[in-house]
């Protein structure tokens, strides 16, 4: 690999600078889905990659694709890349940086006069950040046409205005949204770049992830525990319905499920991060009647996801039972979890060693448009890039060592031969 | 005793009859405090005891007292009776039941020509329900010169009228409210029948109750946990500042030292009646990084009380350390248990054995105006009566022959000699 020029990081700078100045909202950054900030950060990119003779493209949902051209054209491409929306008053990292980290490895090797095998296409990918529009990796499931026309009809969360609307704004035509731009079969790997979104890089002190899978879910977003009111002084233990109890003890146990669990080795997170009594009934003077809760819980591994989800079901039945109370779980939502290619992954492992590169092997927790691709079977790896502060607020940080380290990883990836690892 | 009349349930039942006519709202009964619906019940008493023949008086507070006069009129009083206000749409025997079984009792003896040693007097108390005035046991402080003029800027819960401008409503001077109309010395035991308000006499399938004590109580109005907000996939257990987490085991510690307190028989309730997320932050994807609740602790031993509320906070320090959380209690508030007299208790035992009443021995978790005379160092009891289907909701339930086994006790209490027992 030592022949490969170095990711142009002078480039990378400038375009962060430009990217923050641009979206600043007075507090954080605002690059808003399909709207003026997002398509501020795609006219950045697309002009940046003209400039320097790269390929470039637009597909009918508003995807760019900036390419360079490989040795053999025919052979299927290698794709990299990452969305440029954010949250209101997000962080300029979340997305962009792998857009960024790209551009970076293409404009480094063309300026050198480097010619991959293959093409290497860099990716900007539309609406991500479902806080517009509550729907999944829009953009991404676009590209691939999996999504139906009804999508058009989506209100965005601030301005009331359907994707419809969005997209006639800004010149892009509704009735070819969605339209296929990509084919599985024609990509031979997919690689994001990503800020970690969670302290593990920085409690660790490593620079850079390597994930090993993005973590599906299931959801419980209409839990109810049902007891009966009573007076909080007249009546004695044996006889209550405390569906605050209920809920307390049901939550204990399931927390030292998820403790054993976690000690076996097992992948997961359980968060009740939603819950109520009900302000209409309830008062201090009263035994709780009632009690509304959510629960999320993630795993890279379905099979556990679905061991978890009859241990939270038992321990709730269970709970119910003990407090002669009733539980009632709702709908389940949720989504499937992505495993990234264990061959990219060696590979990016032994990369990393030989750069001399600190890399930990680590789960994503946040979802990410390289779920999308996995599902399309389509080789997939991400790279984390170490960040300070937490995400989707205006202080999330980057230093840009780290993100050197993980483009020059992005760079390598995208370079090596199946056959040579 | 047997030479005793028998009271007059006969009566009892036009009363109970009458007091539910005129205050039925159309769901429950309503005796507004210091509103027309109290007034109606006290003006029906008034009246009924001086049809009988009985002497009545009303005090500057507004409470009724009609007396069937002694032998020896200068002996201390025997006092008994209960409040007749109700809460909105409450029950028909919650408070009056213990005005109703006292002039039975009165009624009873009075007929048959019986003449008590001493004077026995029926005290119709005002305002005991402080759902309308934000304000325990009015009537009966105010009986006592125990509260100060600014009462009288209270409003009405509903009316959001002053109590002022409600006595003025019922010519009430306010300039005299408040004056003391009791003496403590002048009262030689107070006897307060009251439904019980809880399910224990129903399910230990026994008529009447001999209260041992009014529980006293701590309050944490206003408790809150705070954590860290997180993306709950991207954030790993161990970098959680979890306030819902730390609340569920912090309750989940409470209860277990609950049980094993009342397995060592002691007398305890514990409560979190409220609790809730933050509405504008919480989401189902994110750590809660805020939980507010309250907590009720009720005893009727003070020292239980004080060593309950240090392990409650030691539980919860702990759990607050564990959890890399902060907990903050906010105020304390609560009341003083008020013990019934001893040798009462031993009395009225007695006496439901020589009837063969089945009587059981029991705090009251719920307050009573017989806390305010205890805590005048009155001699105090209380007698509960059997009730169905709780209090202060309209299908509170009273069979009349319980209510008849209670009002017998109640009569041969109020005629027993100090050294018969």
């Amino acid at each position: 690999m030592s022949h490969l020029p170095d990711p142009d990081i002078d480039l990378a700078i400038r375009l962060f600078e430009t990217l923050r100045t641009q979206s600043f909202d007075g507090l954080g950054v605002t690059r808003d889905t399909y709207g003026a900030g997002e398509q501020r950060a795609h006219d950045l990119m697309q002009n940046t990659a003209r400039q320097l003779g790269l390929e470039t493209r637009v597909d009918t949902s508003g995807n760019l694709y900036i390419t360079l051209p490989g040795h053999y054209r025919d052979r299927p491409v290698r794709l990299t890349g990452s969305h440029l929306d954010s949250v209101p008053a997000g962080g300029n990292f979340d997305g962009a940086a792998g857009v960024v980290a790209g551009l970076s490895v293409l404009a480094g090797w063309h300026t050198a006069g480097y010619r991959p095998q293959a093409d290497v296409t860099v990716m900007a990918i539309r609406a991500e950040e479902s806080t517009w529009f509550p729907y999944s990796y829009l953009g991404s499931k676009a590209a691939f046409g999996l999504v139906d026309a009804s999508v058009l009809e989506l209100p965005r969360a601030d301005t009331r205005q359907t994707l419809r609307e969005h997209l006639s704004t800004l010149s892009i035509d509704p009735a070819a949204f969605g339209r296929a731009a990509l084919n599985p079969t024609g990509i031979d790997r997919f690689i994001e770049l990503h800020i970690e979104q969670g302290p593990t890089l920085v409690d660790a002190d490593i620079p850079v992830g390597i994930v090993t899978g993005i973590r599906g879910s299931f959801r419980y977003r209409d839990m109810r525990w049902i007891g009966e009111y009573a007076h909080s002084g007249a009546v004695n233990r044996r006889y209550r319905r405390d569906a605050v109890r209920a809920a307390a003890l049901w939550m204990t146990a399931l927390d030292k499920t998820w403790a054993d669990l976690e000690a076996d080795g097992e992948d997961l997170v359980v968060t009740v991060g939603q819950l109520s009594t009900n302000p209409a009934q309830h008062a201090f003077s009263k035994v709780a009647g009632e009690l509304d809760c959510c629960i999320d819980v993630r795993s890279i591994s379905v099979p556990l996801l679905e061991r978890f989800d009859q241990l939270l079901r038992d321990h709730a039945l269970d709970t119910a039972r003990a407090t002669s109370t009733e539980v009632h779980f709702g709908p389940k939502t949720g989504s499937q979890p992505a495993l990234m290619d264990t061959k990219l992954i060696a590979q990016l492992t032994a990369l990393a060693s030989a750069r001399a590169i600190p890399a930990l092997a680590m789960p994503s927790g946040a979802g990410h448009d390289a779920a999308v691709f996995a599902q399309q079977e389509i080789p997939t790896a991400m790279i984390f890039v170490r960040n300070q502060n937490g995400s989707h607020n205006p202080h999330e940080a980057m230093d840009i060592s780290d993100f050197a380290m993980a483009t020059q990883l992005l760079s390598d990836i995208l370079a090596a031969d199946h056959t040579a690892m």
